[in-house]
């Protein structure tokens, strides 16, 4: 199973633009990437009117659109899916699975935070807090980057979860 | 393994709307449905902007959106899927699977069939044609189902590959 590690932050943090840095930095390294979008209320996927859009909104419990370069596959669940759920049946294949949410989980997690955005972390003491992206140091206890220090949670990544001798 | 049943057709048979009468007429009769779209030239999901779209496109391998009533999966594959990979990976929860779609595959195929649309259908000699869908009758050696006889081809599909005693 690849390694899981949660991005997490208060909401307006910038966990997909730190995401969105980071992958094609991971990507350059040479490692495949899988990354889990949380959505807790819910969401849309697919443009109304569509083809597949029509199946599924017929009642199509599962529904597939598949190409010679891409799956795409829209399914009901009865219960949330774990992420370690989630992990053996649709990631076997990458290398690192980044999450962008999930702090309830109990996966490493590296937390956003800008302190002239919000006035406390989401992860005080959270044991599973692995490092802080932020323009402020709170935690002594867990390495620091800086926002735009891409490289550097990037080295801190491939070090931690992504390289084994 | 689900039975998989490929809707074939030419191009503006109506394929989509069949499939939009049949998936609710069959999960009525208590069936779990899958459906899968083939989309030779590829295809988008997802709207442009929202955190998931920004994922895959920063470079996510794969992509997973997940809530407590759906989840979403856009992966990237090397070569076509096959509709028996894709049923083992995606559809093992499913009763029956029916494709919109794959012509080419060995599944049994139902054509949708419309002599105002065109001349000549796409299945003649087919060996794995096992029913037409049309307004007219061509090949006598498999059922016709009218256009609109939802009930008479969920029955049909219901005898041949649901009901197992």
């Amino acid at each position: 199973m690849p390694p899981i590690v949660s991005i997490v932050g208060k909401s307006d943090t910038g966990k997909t633009t730190l995401l969105e840095r980071l992958v094609p930095e991971l990507r350059a390294r040479g490692y495949r990437i899988g990354t889990i979008k949380h959505n807790v209320h819910g969401f849309d996927i697919d443009h109304k009117g569509k083809d597949s859009w029509r199946h599924k909104q017929a009642g199509a419990h599962t529904l597939a659109i598949s190409s010679p370069t891409k799956v795409a596959l829209v399914k009901d669940v009865e219960t949330e899916e774990t992420l370690d759920s989630l992990a053996s049946k649709y990631f076997q294949d990458v290398d690192i699975i980044l999450t962008e949410g999930y702090k309830k989980e109990d996966k490493p997690k590296i937390e956003v935070f800008r302190s002239q955005v919000h006035e406390t972390p989401l992860c005080k003491g959270d044991e599973h807090l692995v490092a802080l992206v932020s323009d402020t140091s709170l935690d002594p206890s867990v390495p620091r980057f800086e926002l735009r220090d891409i490289k550097g949670l990037a080295d801190f990544l491939e070090k931690r979860f992504l390289v084994t001798f």
